[in-house]
């Protein structure tokens, strides 16, 4: 039944742990478009962007030359609480798939934020820290970013204020109390707490809220305060800098065995766990070193790869941050009230849209309910309980595998499984008792979103 | 900070997970009394309870003469899905506390079933596959047990049919969600399903219920079934035999960095976890090889080992189970609704009663509000959210380093981190609005269930 050599679970050494991460801009020939100043349309500075952000955060977001960059001591020794995190060898699915292709998913859900956003989490706040702020802000959608944040927090005395986009906030009542374990102060958003979240609430009363409406509630919360920056748990190339660590062990444990990947899946949100999972591999593509397929995959409802515009937009609803160019369904959508918390924002990451746009990657969408009977079909063989996000990527690497089925092929499949379902379980519900829509966004219903993007180029 | 030579977390390899389980009756001079029939009062033979068990489970059960068991292949691979678990040295809490003390824990809860109960119920589930049998029945006290039962279940394609202690049912409504993603069938209980469970409700109408109960329903339901079985987590002989895989994987890992431990704390239900995680050390003080100390840490509001008799008596509630000789409340001890739904059982296993009779372990009792205290402490320095049963062990853990911090001794502190309270945030949140009490039962509540306690010696 198992290959004698590979293991079940890779498991690095502590000292393998990367002591660099890797910054995949530094590698691209077309560089993603900078952030633009709203008002005067010029890149933004480092003196405009020091203003939301930690400085040292600022310097990483706007470097596009140095490929690696040191981990300070400090957030190694915090990584070497929850990782290296494991490469698992799906065997299990592979015999029930009866499929030829060899599947293999690095497992990010090891630590009480459930997911692999703890690997940003804790260098903003390091940063933060540095810099001698009093604390930081954020919004969260799933509620893992926030957690993650309150643990980082937490760890280094440092104030935290959570904006929860508001559905979230309703079908994840445990999140909060996990997030005030670690000390933070949750507010579901759009709240009247801010000006922002007053205006939308008038805009828009009885509104789900959306990450684009929280990441505007949290900036206007850390600019209006003084000690505070604001931090965010996906998009910006920073993130996706942190992030690499979970590429980096992937790929250090996938050569330890000898085995090159075929094709890379992960899901796409913002972009935190598809870009820093792909980007030691994209790297070697895009030095002319190796070939791989890379899949994004996306929530049928909120299709910002495969049915966005790809355009300079405004980051949040309240156009209160500076615009990226990025693909994005408009920074007035609200999707459905897709289960997928983490998926549901109208943009993604420049630093993939342009990798996306210049033909690296492929992009896939996929549909609720099949994402939650992969999802369960996942969790009976293999045991582990995937968080809705993460099972979009199980959906497409499943649909691959019954590929490799029909030709024959050995594929070798790599998909990141980013977090666990332990606080999904009212979306559970809801598909155990058929109750789970499958809502797809109409040309109109996105052409609302397209005419509010502004005329940048 | 950091002591190089002693990785955060010792991973053994895969081939180092245990072959064989390690029988701690064998070595023991006074073996735990065997099972009574409640009719004849004579010792349960093979053919009588072969009707409730499965018949390898049986053997398991009576076996106190090999030392050894051999862990079917199967199994193994089972195994291989989610263990090694780590053994994590706490130098974060270290830290915290100033202690001289060194703090390693076993974690067990980096599986979805979130506890050690995985490592029993595929053991279980296995052998009823073998036999060729359709399903099992079961009841679950915080939901781990009854988790982890749906796991195997579904990996072995067994029916499931899971009883599920009130308190913890409505405490926790998204563990059943959780069984049912692995297909079992979940009844609150005491429930009308049943002949002793309308029994007990006609009794005690409003009663939230209690491991003694649910295991007289699950009983009822796998004896009134044909090609059913009744399966345990906790109690047995047999389990403490699958989770002696906790202590052997935990002493090889010590030997590995040659630490000796002087001190090992477990939390204390029906004792599964802190007897599968003391045996393979406490083999050795029975063998006069090495002396260690033993603490069983249990609530102050469920105290069999502090506060209860060592005598013959039903383990469960109906009185149609068999007796046996243990510490207990009384089978009619239904204690208040704390929240550490597994530890809220009534007796004790007789391996670990009989090890306490004989003065080979301390026990101690301790409150909820200190439990949860400890849990958050924790929590924020070593990231992990505890479960409320393991961070009884966790506040006994600290009180210990807190005592090495007082006479400056560098104490080698060992407890069993048994899982994840991801599902127990009700009784965080009670806790961090201040409206968690410390209820402790009075001697005059003791008495009523002591007056059940049948005369037998």
């Amino acid at each position: 039944m198992t290959n004698e050599k590979i293991p079940y679970k890779i498991y690095l050494e502590e000292k393998e742990i990367p002591k660099q991460w890797y910054n995949v801009r530094a590698d691209m020939k077309n560089k993603p478009a900078p952030l633009l100043n709203p008002g005067t349309l010029k890149p933004m500075t480092f003196e405009e962007l020091r203003g939301v952000f930690c400085d040292e955060l600022v310097r990483q977001e706007l470097n596009d030359t140095d490929a690696w960059i040191d981990i300070p001591e400090e957030i190694q020794q915090f990584y070497k609480m929850y990782r290296p995190a494991p490469l698992i060898r799906a065997y299990c699915l592979e015999e029930k798939l009866k499929t030829p292709a060899k599947i293999y998913y690095k497992f990010e859900g090891n630590n009480t934020s459930g997911s692999h956003k703890l690997n940003s989490a804790i260098a903003q706040a390091y940063y933060a820290k540095q810099q001698g702020l009093k604390g930081v802000t954020t919004e969260t959608g799933a509620g893992q970013w926030g957690t993650a944040l309150s643990m980082a927090c937490s760890y280094f005395d440092l104030d935290c204020r959570v904006y929860m986009v508001k559905v979230s906030y309703e079908q994840k009542p445990f999140r909060r109390e996990v997030m005030r374990t670690y000390g933070a102060q949750v507010t579901p958003s759009p709240s009247d707490t801010t000006e922002v979240g007053r205006k939308i609430l008038q805009e828009h009363p009885g509104t789900s809220g959306s990450l684009g409406c929280a990441i505007s509630e949290a900036v206007e919360a850390a600019t209006t305060r003084e000690g505070y920056r604001y931090v965010l748990g996906s998009v910006l190339n920073q993130v996706l800098l942190h992030q690499s660590v979970i590429g980096l062990e992937t790929k250090a444990a996938l050569d330890k065995y000898g085995v090159v990947p075929d094709i890379i899946i992960g899901c796409a949100g913002g972009g935190s766990n598809l870009g820093g999972l792909i980007s030691p591999f994209m790297g070697e593509v895009l030095r002319g070193e190796k070939q791989y397929r890379f899949i994004a995959v996306e929530p049928a409802s909120c299709p910002s790869f495969t049915r966005g515009k790809f355009a300079y937009d405004f980051c949040d609803t309240g156009m209160v941050c500076p615009l990226a160019k990025m693909y994005t369904l408009g920074s007035n959508f609200i999707p459905s009230a897709n289960h997928a918390g983490g998926l549901r924002y109208h943009g993604m990451s420049s630093t993939l849209s342009q990798l996306y746009a210049d033909g690296y990657m492929e992009a896939r969408s996929v549909e609720q309910t099949a994402v939650f009977a992969a999802a369960e079909q996942f969790a009976r063989v293999e045991g582990i309980l995937p968080a809705p996000e993460s099972s979009h990527a199980i959906r497409v690497a499943i649909d691959e595998a019954l590929k490799c089925k029909e030709t024959g092929e050995e594929k070798t499949i790599v998909f990141g499984l980013t977090g666990t379902g332990y606080f999904d379980m009212v979306a559970y519900e809801k598909f155990h008792n058929g109750e789970m829509n499958d809502y797809i966004p109409t040309d109109e219903d996105l052409q609302q979103g397209f005419d509010r993007i502004p005329q940048v180029f």
